[in-house]
């Protein structure tokens, strides 16, 4: 199929440091390529890829150090280039959530958009109501619950690359990863507490947005003196593979609905077990006892580091391939592909079109 | 003529406290209606207006607790909800700045658009190249100064209500006034150095966003323990007028390019000259010894404090019913509307026309 991956411009593909959706994107271009699907990514122009690439915006709205810069309108330039090259392409894949909405109805039965954000806020269920033509596809089960009507297509977990996060057998050095974002609903403070009763070192690779600068400065700081501590900021992904893969067990002590949690699954790729709260999608990533370990209590997580320590990496590094490599990732998204409303009652798409598209 | 007045859900119309785009569309609405023409106004459903009301979400968003809410998904239903009504209209006035613009290309020519932010940022040059079949109004003719080719279609300085803002004598109490936004551009730390300096009382009615949080916390309360300094609060407007009216004069010490600043023209309409710093929009709106002072530095500040208290109050009510009345800003956006390319070659549209609109 000819498919267009559209993607929000805040992050490069693949993000440089941290960047879930960027990254996802990236990885199911790859795949899709793998799978012999012709594909354009609509991203910005620090992008990095196999697909053909139509660049928006010089440079990807975070690290852009520009104090004054519209995200609005780099994204709906971003819109406008896909909807002039819109007749190109089989399927529309959009990532932005519902910025298109309005501006593609008179297609919305050959785009697919997968929401990658949190679903529980105030004025969506009255869009996602008004714009039921769209086919969504959710990025877990838990993800849907506040929007049990919207128009949902499918789910499809988040898949990586197991190439680039390869199997590590435990390291010599014995110590617990925190990855991510500093925020409260992420509970470094609680992955902290849990590595200081379980008497381990904790190392930390996270960003702190302006938005929880605070946050870090009054709640996180003053715990990071603790011998057993290490914040080490933003990683890159090359620094990422070895801080997963040389854990002993990723902690994931969120406090929020996380519609997925990516690096649950990269640790998992790294052989690396996750120790995860009971939240979000936690129950539909880690499978307990043979790839981590799902808790409710500080005291559970404390015991789970321990019992995480005898798991056979190798099951672990299995259960990831079973189900959440990229190559599974973009099947399941082709899968949808070719159920979307335009194409129900035709041949399915094959794989590489002649040139013109499919027939209809 | 038949208008749609099209408003950000930020703030209801008018606002309760801050907000000076609604503000601005609540006075130009009525001034309108005064003038015979027929309004509705897309605004949140708190508003309270003569217009005819398509009411948006039950509460604006930033007076709304609710922790977890999307400002776009209710802009994106209010750009629906308009469409939806869009052939009542004879012309649609955005105050959106540009989310509109990618919906409503196939009207755009009997659409008007206020710019009301700052236009020195990035990615807005390629967006008001892109989409240039839009009628832009800019509220300075500094506003325009980093898209000099942006498709303008004149410039209407704000007005506000000189009903409301009515003229105050010099009141007994000498004490110079601070209103608007805590933030480092409107340099509030620059207004108490000048009171201070000047040895008069300075009253700060302010509010305090989120974002300045830590500069109020750090840079501004600081210097608020002063005998001269007193700190209000956001204030209503009942409260403003008096705050405003019984001034010797308002500090308006900015640094950065204000597209306007109602602030000042509110001020003039109780009499109260203005002191602003060379910046923006301010040498288009203060009189430099009618109505104000224009300054450039602190100590012209100073001077200018006391030279103030000598200018005649009446004469600054008079520069204000001269130019920044309601009635002269619904005017000169008629005058606008029936300029746009929709209209154009047409007989003017009568302020009240017959059902089904103007005749082609």
């Amino acid at each position: 199929m000819k498919i267009a991956q559209i993607v929000p411009l805040y992050e490069a593909v693949p993000p440089r440091l941290y960047g879930g959706t960027e990254r996802v994107v990236a990885h199911l271009t790859q795949a899709l390529i793998d799978l012999g699907h012709e594909v354009t990514l609509f991203a910005s122009a620090d992008s990095r890829t196999d697909a053909r690439l139509v660049a928006m915006r010089k440079q990807a709205l975070r690290l852009d150090p520009a104090p004054l810069k519209s995200d609005l309108a780099s994204h709906l330039i971003l819109l406008q280039e896909v909807r002039r090259h819109a007749d190109e392409f089989d399927v529309l894949h959009f990532h932005i959530d519902l910025l298109h909405f309005p501006f593609f109805e008179d297609m919305a039965g050959r785009t697919l958009t997968t929401v990658h954000g949190r679903l529980d806020m105030k004025d969506l269920p009255e869009a996602y109501r008004r714009w039921n033509a769209f086919p969504l596809a959710s990025i877990s089960e838990d993800q849907r619950r506040p929007l049990p009507f919207a128009h949902w297509h499918g789910t499809v977990h988040h898949g990586t690359d197991g190439e680039r996060f390869h199997y590590h057998d435990a390291s010599d050095d014995d110590y617990l990863a925190f990855l991510g974002r500093i925020s409260p609903e992420k509970r470094p403070d609680r992955a902290i507490a849990i590595a200081i009763r379980a008497g381990l070192p904790l190392r930390m690779a996270a960003k702190v947005d302006t938005a929880d600068r605070e946050y870090f400065e009054q709640r996180i700081r003053p715990l990071l003196d603790h011998p057993l501590i290490e914040f080490l900021g933003e990683i890159n992904d090359a620094d990422k593979v070895e801080f997963l893969g040389n854990a002993s067990a990723l902690l994931f002590p969120i406090d929020w609905p996380e519609p997925f949690g990516l690096a649950m699954i990269e640790a998992m790729a790294c052989g690396t077990p996750v120790i995860a709260w009971r939240c979000g999608a936690v129950p539909e990533v880690v499978e307990q006892g043979v790839s981590g370990f799902i808790v409710d209590s500080d005291e559970q997580a404390v015991a789970a580091v321990h019992q995480a320590q005898a798991l056979d990496r190798r099951r672990v590094r299995a259960a990831f391939e079973r189900r959440f490599s990229s190559k599974i990732m973009a099947s399941a998204y082709v899968d949808l592909y070719q159920r979307l409303p335009a194409f129900v009652g035709r041949d399915p798409a094959p794989a590489a079109l002649p040139p013109g598209g499919p027939n209809p």
